[in-house]
């Protein structure tokens, strides 16, 4: 369903040439209404790809009719040529949906793009491409839309969230450089609900705060990462705030838990959850730092319930814990006790893909949990063949 | 020469039977004097094994005459029981030394332990061993004690500098988990020359910041650092202050390369210097982050020249610098200018072991290189099997 399981939007996916592989590489998101609503996250990386630039300034009104992404290319580190090429892209989609009868401006387009950094796009494709993919925009092209976006992801990420009457749709990318603000993904949330547009931005930065940003799974940030949320309107029901943040949220969760799985070469998908901090923020900077060890990642891929990694990682937080009162558990069996030896580790069994890890700190009321992979062959031979 | 490369100073290496593999895993360095001047740097993980805590304790006077140093066996998260081991280990050593005629008290000697973290030490085997060791202390042991504190090192490593009539010696361990704060390792430095003990604890510090601090093979921090420096002044020559550091910082130099050119797995060795920063901590930034990116790591391995991810770790790091006035070289090749495609990638060699990374910031006037290495199968192969 995707991006199309919310009423009031038409998508599509194209063969633009943009990919050597001759796969699908562009989609178009198209918000027909009533209401064009919008908020969106962008990287916090300060090297922005030319798109992201482009983005961050047609949402400053917090209006979008539609969305056109790329693969095949990320745009990114190509100067004012690559701006100016972003620039041309959405000028193309506002002008070939405009002469389809709809009235859509430059100003109301946002441009995704994703590949490789620092080489400019072909743009006689891409221009032949909006072409092509204008054709194809219908109520049902979701998936296809979520197939174009695919870089090395192995499946197409999609999700859909319905309560009484309204929907919230999605669909993301994104397969490696997973880490916090944001990853390399980029993501098309949709809605029906008429939402309030003055809390739709903190809605959805909430969001990404409890999901997106939860998945670290090679601590590298990218250029490039966008989470767009665009809404129709189209249900005319509108939800509680709260009941929407909550649809939102498990939107977000559902599309991060996708992402992680279908991580590069990884072999398992490791929760981390840090239990009894003090606060929020010293929960997640723990399992952020276990989450970012690669001798725990590889601990963990050689079936090996390595706590003292875990402890050397803790050991370089600033959060509030004493040393002597550590626990972890792996897969329920608690290995460290009071930050020494506990139950054998021969009792612990790693072979299955999913992986828990619990980090008792013994120092207050806060839980998270930080998602990762392991480090494995697989990753190092998908990240050193990838530009090759 | 190692340990023994300075006068003064007696060392010897002998077999305990700590580790499996039957080699040799048990140092002693002792410091004849006529003085014993000491300084010590130790790990900055909050989680700090049993050794390292005893050592801090024994430190704090500026005075010691002995350091006893076992592989096999990290005493990490041991609790009170290991920490009575390291106290036992420190006495038996101050008992056996007084028995061959020194004057020698439990205080005045440390314990450096490096192997696994989370496991007892065999006491029983390393009692005998300490007799053993010291049966063999000489003057000319410090090959043999650089050798039995090997973990998966594949080389000893060993260091001397020597000035008008005074010499500066060391040597250390350390394969992996190479990080700032510092890296899994364990160095003992010795000097004949008249130091002021006023001075050397300053002096160690800034050598090791220098030096130790800037290899980062792996980002990960280990529970178990510590360089520990003596001075016997058995030279009776007392240098200017100011050569004395530059022999520590040589020495200190020296051996961190060497732990570099020896770090598991790894194909290369990269120098990421960063020029023309505003200040030398935006350098030491910018080039831990690069140093840090898995991504740029696997792209050296697959021998791939990716400028693009090192602009998008510079990205994440907040020294000054605008990213439109980046500079990226890869071994003299300036594949990246003004943040964008400078010259082709394809005049790019990196088949060679030594690999250079220029980035030029264009902030202002300082400079600083960080050393790493690449992410290769061979170090998730080490780093998975180690405890199995």
């Amino acid at each position: 369903m995707s991006v199309t399981g919310a009423a009031g939007f038409l998508a599509a996916g194209a063969t633009a040439g943009l990919k050597t592989s001759g796969r699908p590489d562009l989609a178009l998101v198209v918000n027909s209404g009533p209401d064009h609503v919008a908020a969106a996250v962008f990287t916090s990386n300060r090297v922005k790809a030319a798109p992201v630039l482009w983005s961050q300034q047609v949402m400053a009104d917090g209006r979008l009719q539609a969305v056109v992404l790329n693969s095949g290319g990320a745009n990114a580190c190509t100067g004012p040529a690559g701006f100016a090429d972003t620039h041309e892209t959405a000028e193309l989609v506002a002008a070939t949906l405009s002469g389809r009868g709809l009235t859509v401006g430059a100003v109301d387009v946002a441009v995704c793009s994703t590949g490789l950094i620092g080489e400019r796009l072909p743009m006689a494709r891409l221009r032949s491409g909006i072409a092509a993919v204008a054709e194809q925009l219908s109520p049902t092209g979701g998936a296809a839309a979520a197939s174009a976006i695919m870089t090395t992801d192995t499946v197409a990420k999609e999700a859909r969230y319905s309560d009484e009457g309204w929907s919230v749709g999605g669909m993301a990318k994104g397969a490696g450089m997973l880490a916090p603000g944001l990853a390399t993904m980029l993501v098309v949330l949709t809605t029906d609900a008429v939402v309030r547009p003055d809390l739709l931005q903190a809605q959805l930065a909430d969001a990404c705060r409890r999901s997106f940003d939860r998945v670290d799974s090679d601590g590298c940030m990218s250029t490039n990462d966008t989470v767009i949320l665009m809404s129709s309107g189209a249900s005319g029901v509108q939800p509680a705030p709260v009941d929407f943040q909550a649809a939102l949220e498990e939107t977000c969760s559902d599309l991060a838990h996708q992402l992680l799985a279908d991580a590069e070469g990884a072999a398992h998908e490791i929760a981390i959850t840090v239990a009894h901090a003090a606060t929020e923020e010293d929960a997640v900077e723990v399992g952020r730092a276990v989450a970012r060890s690669n001798l725990f990642k590889c601990a963990v891929f050689g079936g090996d319930p390595n706590w003292g990694r875990v402890l050397a990682a803790i050991g370089t937080t600033g959060a509030a814990y004493e040393p002597d009162r550590l626990d972890v558990s792996f897969n329920g069996v608690q290995v460290c006790r009071d930050g020494q030896i506990g139950d054998s580790r021969d009792l612990v069994d790693l072979s299955a893909r999913a992986v828990q890890v619990l980090i008792d700190l013994r120092a207050g009321p806060r839980t998270a949990t930080i998602w990762t992979n392991d480090l494995t062959y697989d990753y190092v031979r998908e990240n050193a063949e990838y530009a090759t």
